[in-house]
């Protein structure tokens, strides 16, 4: 594959003060950022300085419900931030070319909600926003919807397909010529040119025609980040780009190309669906430089945040001693299985608790460590052996973290030519190398 | 009552292109620019050059599903619109003092997204959130929201009434001092400063807290619009500022202290509520020129456009001749009530139909005419003797309408001494003159 044909596609996922369980303790970080316009005007100028195709936020609809281990919740920063879409409007205007994708969950929005508010935020700024279609995994944010219960997994996805489809209907609710504005003839608009979707379905009862035009971008672009077999193919049916979160290089080719064997089967071009892993970078000039921050970084985490994360998992661990080896019985009660696989390298490698909060702390996400020559390496190694289409940097603290990947690692991607420069287009979708889609009625 | 000390408030709302049902017709407005940022960032800097109180945003969440009367609905710029909380939170960032206020309905929203979105958009613009509460009106809406039928009239008050509560709640999630950022204590938050709503009402079940502090003027404003009893008892009960559509000043006073009443009985004070009837200026030098003015605004209506605004109420009017007296039976199916008073007023002064639509097609609100002088004094009239706190400016046509308000008509309210030279303060709240409101759990 020629170096300087194929580019990669970079995210920057700038959701709070960053991804380490106690990012608000470095002294680097404001503590009171988080939800502060200026803070993410900021991150997202660094971002759209070094050329990244995206800023990204994740989102959840609830506090974390249980203080478990007692005295933990209060200790993370992880409980108040901006409504991502409000927030990515306002990023709107500071921004020109830069991608602007926010998580909204398919289990506790209704779709013409959600096709209204992306619409919207796609005219707003001339053809950049995407949408991250999850389904929410915990009962704190069915709690805040009404429910006793979440939905059960299948009820989840079920759900989740029948609400893209319509939100995809509702987008093309107009034609993009539909809008004539004929002053003689009287007419705004063209009724052919006007849609009614109708849709009934299981979940959803919708009949549009959808209160926005067709957007710049055609519409806005569908990301994605399930790795369930449902989740492959939500993405495989729907997704423009998918979140991953492989740990290793073969994990990555093979997860890349289970993917695009989705998209084929439904009938799609395998190169539609760009895959994009998720990476923390800790670089330095130096390996011995970069060790010294990953160090730092683990000393920062607070143990009772980083065991909260996976109390759902493990219950209470702050019974047992910090310092001393995990007990061999410790279970997995299978509530849930993103951190399954460092439980089970924690326990074969003997880890005391500590060393497991510290690892649990710095994310779910693969860390990639090294000089900056050394990440930059890697990431290519990635790209041009079929782990990723790009990445989704998730800095462990905001700014700094996105400022040190912005000014050593993404000048050292360039000078490889395996990233631009300057920006190819002005929309979402050009930037990524995507087809405007046409309209189901054209 | 000196003049000089008890000030008027301006809002200008300016939802798409102006409030003539043919305002995209109108020589100086760009028809193409109901989902055009710029369009709105213009209109806003011209709001709050004139130091306005706010922007104002109403909202409605479906496309009139019946083309009545046939070809009347693609005549209409009333179709397309950015959401109006998208677009306001990309307003706050090139505005910095004038209020920010959107409709959201009761009806077809959940209150967690309510209370998230506009907390949002008062931290994004340091305190200049306010939400007009609705309940929505029409089917067409119940139809993109899974319902066969809207609800009756009882159960969209209620759940109004305990969607308001919830939001209420919500926003009381996080005490003001909650977040004390203790590095070396290790606390984010002081724990005793969180609180859990846990509401289960009739409609509603949400636990929160929510995933955002309290905001920067405690919580964002409240406007209402209902004229009903129960719309009544809802703005006396939660509204800081009331929308009401008064035709004269008798009316108008008598609108006014009744609300002012009714917030008493719910023991509030009478002026906690800020009363802002709804009106278009149509002014010149001369009377003489005003007159002029609005024959012309008249001459743009579309009849069509027009007959479709009362067609709920009074069928397809289209087979009638423009040109003759409006025949004696028609007749009011009761439907809809907004249009009632013009209506009677049509058939006992024997207008023709094209003068019914002039008239329909300019809007339901009050229209004051005159020279710029001459407004200013009726302006002042209604402020002194009670009729209102303000106006809510609804302009013919954007933004030459509302331009022509800020250049000739608040220069002579600030001469008069009645409105404000410069903002007050820097929320919403303290330029509206309420007070910062007190957390339940206070």
């Amino acid at each position: 594959m020629a170096t300087g044909k194929r580019q990669m596609k970079l995210g920057a996922s700038i959701r709070g003060l960053g991804y380490n369980a106690s990012a608000w303790r470095h002294p680097d970080v404001d503590p009171g950022a988080s939800e502060s316009f200026a803070h993410f005007a900021e991150c997202a100028r660094i971002a759209e300085a070094a050329k990244f195709d995206t800023v990204f936020f994740a989102d959840g609809l609830a506090i974390r419900a249980a203080d478990e281990p007692k005295g933990s919740l209060c200790r993370s920063h992880e409980n108040v931030e901006l409504e991502p879409v409000t927030l990515l409007s306002a990023l709107s205007v500071v921004t020109k070319n830069i991608g602007l994708v926010a998580t909204a969950s398919t289990s506790y929005n209704e779709p013409y909600h959600v096709a209204r508010k992306y619409a919207s935020l796609d005219h707003l700024s001339g053809g950049r926003a995407g949408w991250n279609a999850v389904t929410s995994w915990s009962e704190q944010e069915a709690w805040n919807f009404n429910r006793d219960e979440h939905y059960g997994k299948d009820e989840r996805y079920d759900r989740a397909n029948e609400f893209i489809e319509v939100v995809l209907g509702l987008w093309d609710s107009w034609d993009a010529d539909a809008f004539i504005h004929d002053v003689e003839g009287g007419r705004f608009y063209d009724p052919e040119k006007m849609h009614v979707l109708d849709f009934k379905g299981r979940y959803f009862k919708v009949r549009g025609p959808l209160t926005s035009s067709r957007t710049p971008q055609g519409r806005p672009v569908i990301f994605q980040a399930g790795a369930s077999d449902k989740g492959l193919d939500l993405a495989g049916r729907f997704a423009d780009a998918v979140y991953m979160a492989p740990h290793t290089l073969d994990a990555a080719i093979k997860g890349r190309s289970v993917i695009r064997e989705r998209a084929a089967a439904f009938g799609r071009s395998m190169d539609d669906v760009k895959i994009l892993p998720g990476a923390q970078l800790v670089g330095g000039r130096t390996r011995g430089q970069a060790e010294d921050k990953l160090e730092y970084l683990k000393s920062l985490i607070d143990p009772l945040s980083a065991m909260a994360r996976i109390a759902a998992q493990f219950g209470d661990l702050s019974v047992y001693d910090l310092d001393s080896p995990l007990p061999d019985d410790l279970g997995d009660s299978g509530k849930i299985t993103v951190s399954s696989n460092m439980i089970r390298k924690a326990l074969e490698n003997r880890w005391t608790l500590r060393k497991l909060c510290q690892e649990v702390g710095m994310g779910q996400q693969l860390v990639i460590l090294g000089s900056y020559d050394e990440i930059a390496d890697t990431m290519q190694e990635w790209f041009d052996k079929g782990g990723a289409d790009g990445f989704n940097v998730m800095p462990s603290y905001l700014p700094g973290g996105l400022a040190d990947v912005a000014e050593h690692i993404v000048p050292r991607l360039q000078d490889r030519g395996v990233f631009r420069k300057e920006y190819e287009g002005s929309t979402l979708r050009e930037n990524l190398g995507l087809a405007r889609p046409a309209s189901r009625y054209a």
